[in-house]
């Protein structure tokens, strides 16, 4: 059903409501900032401050979950400000509110008992004296695949703040006019500093964080009992997994489908059916992820683009995935959509 | 079916193949550049060049058509080179070689026989002088809704050649460091000028145009028989639509749907799925229709986003649909995807 799936999307599940309408109330933000129950997460280059967490799950092998600070943990930072940004996040769920609390004493704010949460971004120094006071705690690098290890509940909000810090980090010039600019709405707009710059009419992208839409397709073969899987030079030897590429401007998600499979590995695509998506926070994608029926077979693979395409036996896939049997390939980890759409294609959306 | 959706999507259908790889081929771009049988569309402020087109299907009323032009045509234009912009589109599908030469005769190149196509955007002062050299002929403009007037098989050019010319536009500075760029790959991508830029390490999406994803949503009342509509203030008066919204970074689809209708309607959304899309080159969107299933029915509308929302009963969307009734209220037109995702919950997928 959708809800598997839906729960089943590494990154796309969050405990916050994002309230996208406190990000222009700089009053409610600023006091929340203060406020004893705020959550901060912390980032180093894009990655977030970790620490391992003791089975909380009888004999579960530890895992690797969010540190999770308070105002006076980072007080500091927040005023020094040379190189630090900060995001808001959202607030807790009223649902999860109890869950996530986790046993700490909530005083809750007099007025609206929300929790908000935030991603601070610190400089390298900042991080290197943060890191030696807090014993066991480490920033996560690199990201991938290290990002995967995190409890499924805390994925989606680093994946929120890693795509909007990314973009922080590579758009601080007006591109429109280069000039620098200021931050705005928590976050989540910048406004050019030049005050005659076009950018400061109207409604422009420029201000708003980027998301890149990019089609991951299992692509099935005509006789319904192959599907095609390719491998870059980069992957790790024996890994094969879906075909992807980004969406053009002026393209739909299925001609994109066609495009990149016809482009990397010579096949013709028919019908593409729409599956389930992920955002992917490397650094701001968002993977839709699609099924395609090849009308054709023979595979011309694009060396510049991919190392390897090959068609996969039904029962080669359903042997790997069952078995993670890595004689002779293996496909990534479940926590991709990669995975997911393979998986989806097996009919298999149990737990395997 | 499928087929009667796709081929509904005005903007996302395209008689050209891309050809992605020869964006890298300075060799062949340039050869094909001063091609005799090369097609060159002409844009000025992100508008085309047209001309009318009296009734190639008899008694219809004169539809306004791309001016198709040539090397000798833009020649002196490419030769300035001070304000303008040259993209490559792609070259003509095989299929469509024949139909698409209406009638002029074509040499073909000796070596690949295909026909290409580029964008050219001219400044305005150059603009003005074609307009008066070539009678008939002038720039669309203001572009919506005067763009969906063109052919549907030209819409599609336009809508990829609008939206990369808009990303030239607004993006000429190195976003990370605010130098000057330089334009390559056929104009798919921009490159930073100083040596020492973060941007010229590894890939980075400040090299490519954006896409912007937005989620647009039919959205089902909990009786199956109305759906939610609401209108914006700068609507035309009595127009009613689909609402829609920017897809956040680190969000899924379906989170999106959700999040944008309580937004803007307080209404709660259950179960989303994936209808259609389409290209909205105003300037780069991908638009990503939905079906959306409500869990409650209380509308309250945050004035800052809309103006109204209401539930409107099936009967009052076929009549709407069906008679073009403009008494109490009325739809987007055919080619817009929300026109289509109200016809596909209708339940009338033939000729409306
Ligand atoms: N990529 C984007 N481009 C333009 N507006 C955006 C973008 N992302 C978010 N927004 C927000 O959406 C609003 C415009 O929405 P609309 O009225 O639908 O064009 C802006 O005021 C922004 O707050
Ligand atoms: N938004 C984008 N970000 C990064 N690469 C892009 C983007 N759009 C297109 N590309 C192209 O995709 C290639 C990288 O693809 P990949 O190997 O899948 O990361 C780049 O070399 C570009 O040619």
């Amino acid at each position: 059903s959708n809800d598997v799936k839906e729960y089943e999307n590494y990154f796309g599940m969050t405990l916050l409501d994002r309230r996208t309408d406190k990000r222009t109330d700089s009053k409610w933000l600023s006091k929340k900032q203060s406020h004893p129950t705020t959550v901060y997460i912390l980032f180093s280059n894009l990655s977030p401050l970790v620490t391992l967490g003791g089975g909380t799950e009888s004999s579960q092998q530890p895992e690797v979950k969010l540190c999770r600070l308070y105002h006076s943990d980072v007080e500091q930072c927040l005023n020094q400000t040379e190189e630090c940004t900060l995001i808001f996040l959202g607030v807790e769920l009223r649902q999860n509110l109890m869950a996530a609390c986790n046993g700490r004493i909530v005083q809750e704010d007099e007025e609206d008992g929300l929790v908000a949460w935030f991603a601070l971004s610190i400089d390298s120094a900042s991080a290197e004296k943060f890191k030696q006071k807090r014993e066991g705690c480490y920033f996560l690098h690199p990201p991938m695949p290290a990002l995967l290890q995190l409890p499924e509940k805390e994925a989606g909000m680093v994946a929120q703040a890693r795509s909007v810090l990314a973009w922080h980090d590579r758009y601080r010039y007006c591109p429109t006019c280069g000039s620098a600019t200021k931050t705005e709405e928590g976050g989540y707009k910048k406004t050019c500093l030049k005050e005659d710059c076009p950018s400061l009419q109207g409604v422009h992208n420029t201000s708003y964080p980027r998301v890149d839409p990019v089609v991951i397709m299992q692509v099935i073969h005509p006789d319904g009992n192959h599907c095609l899987l390719g491998r870059q030079k980069r992957f790790p030897p024996g890994m094969f997994t879906c075909l992807a590429g980004f969406v053009e401007p002026g393209e739909t998600i299925e001609d994109a489908v066609r495009r990149e499979v016809e482009e990397e590995a010579g096949v013709k695509v028919g019908h593409v059916q729409y599956v389930s998506c992920q955002p992917w926070p490397m650094p701001s994608s968002l993977m839709i992820g699609c099924l395609a029926v090849a009308v054709s077979t023979e595979i011309r693979v694009d060396k510049n683009e991919i190392e390897d395409a090959r068609w996969f036996t039904r029962e080669q896939v359903v042997e790997v995935l069952m078995k993670g049997n890595q004689r002779s390939f293996f496909v990534p980890p479940s926590r991709a959509i990669a995975h997911q759409l393979i998986k989806h294609w097996i009919g298999m959306n149990a737990n395997l």
